[in-house]
């Protein structure tokens, strides 16, 4: 069990929330490490707050505690949960923001005993009364099984993976775009052919693969730091340049011309 | 007397400016564990980081320091002061910026001796030079007093409350509005009627209370967390759907309509 | 060698980024104390990442251990340094972001041992994967010549400094904007003549020097928080007021009307 508990929210950090949920943290285990992830997961966005918690957990010390609060659900039935994995414990509404999760748990609690909540629970603050107050008290060394009964169902949506078609093309999809306007694409470096790739996007054609940002073109296609396949622009946003959003169409092809540009030759 | 500072300030986190601050306290107390309350403050609002403070401090554990720089008069005869209350201390300018805090007050201390102050100090950026170092000794045991004279002035702004009419009506205002577009009022939660309530904000009416965002309808009317009547909308912005801003006036009417939607009957 | 590590980067804080870089750095060195700079520096943008670091990192206490990640050639053939300097270590690509402390060096290493490094190593990420884990080794008090073999020469551009005129005319620049809209330029205090200053920019002039923010006039110029001649306005924005960019040109001009506008008469 660590000391160090992350937070990954759609609170920003322009209003009180985020430290009335940190002061609730210090109070109950005042050696907790508090590490933001992002508070600015847009309002109510439960994919985008799986995504990047999927994509920033692993990198923690085992036994770290993230705090997920996007709860557009907060006050109504919906559940809030531990899971606890070999890694790492999450604390969380049980509404699909650790789809990705969920199937590496080896214990999943449903918060239910109040003994440990923060009083009065407000019926539109979860973060600050319960899941807060839980994280410490879990860095603190108290088992999963203290804040509630065990459940074996757990709501999560099914992680965006590309379609092969027939032919081999692979049909998948920007999951996610970054700062720099990447667009980071549901295809793993595994599901691609070797050699001869041919990406699609928007009517916009790249053949093959580039090493790295600055060594591509105007448009390049890169494997990211995440091992997906990704569509940059050197020194600019392929976002802006495409005009893509979150769930655009990406196709790889087999091509006779598509050789690694980055391979030795 | 803690080891926790809480920093909230209209410095955003684009430029120096925090950084520096939090490099003299380190220097000062490297055991200190600062905490960002938030630096998204509008460039010189005073009323706002006063809220924001307001909302925030009283769940951080008692003895905690809070820091807070929002300060347009910075080099001129304005004070800088420490007012210590039975849980927290607080340094600021003697601006307005602790309005909500300054009744509660135990002492209050103008900051006058410069043994404790980084030199030289900048007429512009006391936050480093002044404020980050009163609060990283205040946090290394050091009385208030040895930081200058007591005072018994100090410059606060009326805490914004609603007025009620002779029928009973209670008119208020939005006092904030936060993230997700909630317009959060000054109005208590024990100032309200207990049942029959119609809400009138910009021409729309809202009857009842609901309990949660989700179970409300495009607009609703709900009791905050902070215990204030707050108008949102499920699953959008309340203040893009009427085009509100801060000081926009909110009318409570009782009403023989307005029994509580989310009541069991 | 401190604990204290921070970070400079153009990261923001909506991806993932920062959170897998805490992630490893908390890993290997579960004490050490983070502290964001900024990661809201401009996409690729190294002159503002070195600008902001040079205005933060005095401020912190000696064998701080400062990471800047603005990496437009991450995965090329640009190097990765350690530089130390009598206050502090610097953890970088070699690319210009520490163009202004690169003078004060009294080593610099080329990072080309992989033994500290993440594997495996991203072509696109060496923020996670070289430059968390060797400052984080670094914390832990291994010698800089264990990550690689010393170099003598950087890359470095050359900090602004501004041209004076045979007539004693000083010709500057706006070197940065801050979150005030107050324009920075890369005139020293030491630079002015002590009185009789007339300041031109944009076809506006300003006479003598103001004090502080609130005692100047629409359009104010005053010594700022670095030491250098700024240009501000009283509770508002000099670049918004103006329409000034980085790079503008400040021309000061020795004036008989210009004697300083604060000063006792």
């Amino acid at each position: 069990m660590g000391n160090i508990i992350t937070l990954t929210t759609d609170f920003s950090t322009s209003d009180a929330y985020i430290g009335a949920m940190k002061g609730v943290i210090l109070g109950i285990n005042p050696n907790a490490t508090i590490v933001d992830i992002s508070h600015d997961i847009e309002p109510q966005n439960i994919p985008q707050a799986a995504y990047v918690l999927d994509k920033a957990y692993p990198y923690f010390p085992k036994g770290t505690i993230h705090v997920v609060v996007v709860d557009p659900g907060v006050g109504t039935e919906r559940k809030a949960v531990i899971i606890k994995t070999l890694e790492a414990f999450f604390v969380a509404p049980d509404n699909g923001v650790l789809s990705y999760v969920v199937e590496n748990r080896i214990e999943a609690v449903s918060i239910t005993n109040p003994r440990f909540w923060r009083k009065p629970v407000s019926a539109t603050f979860h973060g600050r009364d319960i899941f807060a107050p839980v994280a410490a008290h879990l860095s603190l060394g108290t088992s999963p099984h203290e804040f509630g009964e065990t459940i074996s169902s757990l709501v999560a949506f099914p992680c965006p993976r590309p379609r092969v078609e027939a032919d081999g093309t692979i049909i998948g999809h920007v999951v996610h775009i970054d700062r720099f306007g990447n667009l980071i694409t549901d295809i793993k470096r595994s599901d691609l052919p070797e050699t001869n790739l041919q990406i699609e996007v928007k009517g916009h054609s790249i053949w093959g693969l580039s090493v790295s940002y600055a060594e591509g073109g105007e448009l390049l296609a890169l494997i990211g730091s995440d091992e997906h396949l990704e569509i940059g622009a050197e020194n600019g946003s392929a976002a802006a340049l495409l005009g893509t959003k979150v769930g655009e169409r990406v196709d790889v092809i087999r091509s006779s011309r598509g050789t690694a540009r980055c391979a030795p030759t």
